[in-house]
Parts: structure tokens; sequence; C-alpha cells
């Protein structure tokens, strides 16, 4: 194995490893709440040593960190795919009943909630929260105003800011529908959701 | 003091001192989270005795029943005065402006928040949210038939039930939002929110 083979495979191993924490630290989240899992519970989980694991993560703050980081990376690809398309507004009206799906059947629902309630009493999470949904919302503004300027419609910063907000409320509220009523049809709410993006997007 | 009078005064005082408990729950659970919160921290927040406080809730899910409740009534007393207009619908569209700023500012978001994470992981708290959201959901159900029969709109459950899923996953995502982005302009996103309740509400 040459130097830099071997560099790869460590590289690759620490990855691997990174995410066993994760995938633990969800499952502990998931049962005992931020607050009730330890890192020592989360190291078990992940069949590491209760030292091992700070190799990785150093606070479970951080690991919330690396959870909201894998948001940011899938909202970059699903912003990255639209604006390849010739008319992203269309894009995502067309997209309704994948996006609908995605958000009311997430096996991250669970955790995205725990995270929202800690960044709603923890300062620490509150900034990590409000940078990546900064990083987000900069990219979704680039694609909102070069698709609505490719339309001639209003591209300014204040209308394509609150275009936003109630766009991304209308997905995060439904992964909160998910808990409150988890068997409602989805064809009517993807119908609804439709009309409704629609209408914010060609206003 | 008649027997009556007395009766009644012990009766207020009941609920002075139940909402007592709750203020107290609600700081306590925003301070360290549903499962960090004691009843015996919840007890010396609210100036009682450690054994005083179950004489109003037995456990903290009684507590956390007794805030999903309450929230019944704010939904219910909304209900009750959109159902006394003239055009519904319109009304809901003409309270845009009201209901994005209770939603945006309100302060029990975080108290909410903690309970929808709660109600991911804990099948007692989930059946107690599910049935008040079913209950609220019957009342909404009714006044939003009989706004759109009014208007000669399709008016079957299953339209009317997915509209009602989509418009209430607005509101709900725009408590998440207030966490992500407090200081988001409201006048666009007022704007792009009754853009949405417009046509999801008429069509």
């Amino acid at each position: 194995m040459s130097h830099n083979e071997k560099r790869h495979s460590d590289a690759e191993r620490a990855q691997v490893r990174r995410q066993q924490v994760l995938d633990a630290a969800a499952i502990c989240f998931k049962r005992s709440g931020f607050h009730g899992a330890s890192m020592s519970e989360i190291s078990k989980a992940a069949g590491m040593s209760a030292g091992h694991i700070y190799n990785y993560f150093d606070s479970k703050d951080a690991i919330i960190a690396a959870f909201v980081e894998q948001n940011v990376e899938r909202v970059t690809a699903i912003l990255r795919d639209l604006e390849q398309r010739a008319d992203p507004l269309m894009g995502l009206v067309d997209d309704t009943e994948n996006s609908v799906t995605d958000h009311v059947e997430s096996d991250r629902i669970a955790l995205r909630l725990e995270i929202w309630a800690e960044a709603s009493r923890n300062p620490a999470i509150a900034a990590v929260v409000r940078d990546a949904d900064l990083r987000s919302r900069t990219h979704f503004r680039a694609v909102l105003k070069n698709a609505r300027e490719l339309r001639q419609l209003d591209a300014s910063d204040a209308t394509v800011d609150g275009l936003m907000e109630a766009v991304i409320a209308l997905f995060h509220g439904l992964h909160v529908r998910a808990i409150h009523n988890p068997d409602a049809a989805r064809p009517a709410i993807v119908a609804s959701v439709r009309n409704a993006l629609r209408a914010m997007l060609f206003s």
C-alpha cells in the first residue's frame, strides 16, 4: 500500500467512524432527548470506548452541528439540481409530490424537532442552526432571484426573502404535521401545497 | 360567606394554583427540557411543596396535556370567531397579518417545540397531541366545509382535509422559522402567506 493509499484509507475510516457516532447519537437523542443522552451512552451505542468518541466529536453540541451540516448539504444538493433546470420556479412546483413525501416520511423528523427544541433554549445550538439556515437561504435566494428575473417577476431582496420564509415554513411545517396526523391522505395535501407554491412563487 | 360563595372561591383558587404550576413548568421545560425538568424542580419554581403539586397534576405528562388543552381552547376561540363571519374563507385571508404575527412572535414557541419533540419519541405524549389535533381539525373541517359550500367550491372531506393539513403546516412552520430567522422582515412574509392561503382556500 502506498503512502497516499494509506492516507486515503485512514480518512475513509475516520469518515465511517464519524458516521457511526452520528447514527448512534440519532438513536440516543431519539430515545432520551438531547439532554438525557450522555456522550458515554452515545459512545457505547456506537460500539466505541468512552474516550475514543472524543477523537471525532468533542461534545454533544459538535454532534448536533454535524447533523445540521448534513442538512445543509442535503439542501445544497436540492438547490444545485434546481438551478440546472430551464425554469427553476416551475421545477419547484413540479417537484411538489416528491418534496411533500420527503418531508412527511422523513426519518430525520424526530431529530430535527429535537434540534429545533434545543435551539429554542440553548444559545450555542441556536447559533449553529441560524448560521446553517443563513447559508441555505443565501443559496436559495440566488436561485429564486435568477428564476424570477427570468420570468420578469419582482426579484427584489425583500420580496424574495418573504417568499423564501413562507415556502420554507410550509415544508418545515410538514415535518410537524407528520407528528400530529401521520395517516393524513397524501394526494390532497400535495394538491394544496402545489397551489400554495404556485401562488407564492409566481406572484 | 355563603356555602356557594366559598365553593366558588375554592374552585377559583384551585384554578389560580393550576395556572401557577403551568407557568412554572413552562419556565422549567424551557430551561432544562421536558426530560431535564423534575416535578420537584417545577413545584419549587411554583412556590409549592414537592407534595402539594400532585394535588393539581399527577405527572409531567399531565402538565403537558394541560398545555396542549390550552392550545385547543385557543384554536377553538379562533374558529368560533371565524364561523361568525359572513365569509370565513375571506376572513382567514384577511387575518393573515395577525395570524403570521401571532405565530412568529408567540411566547409559546419554545414550549410547543419541546412538546412536539417529546411527542416524536414518547407514545403517551404523541397520543395526547394527536387527540387534541384531531379535535381541532374536526372543528376546523366543519368551518371550512360550510365556508366552501357557501362559495360553491369542492367541499369533499378529502379536499378539505388536504387543504387543512397544508394550511396548518404553514402556520406550524412559522413557529419553526422564528427559531431560524428571528429578524426576518414581516411584510413580505405576510404577503406570501396571504397569496398561499388565498390559493389554497379558493381552489
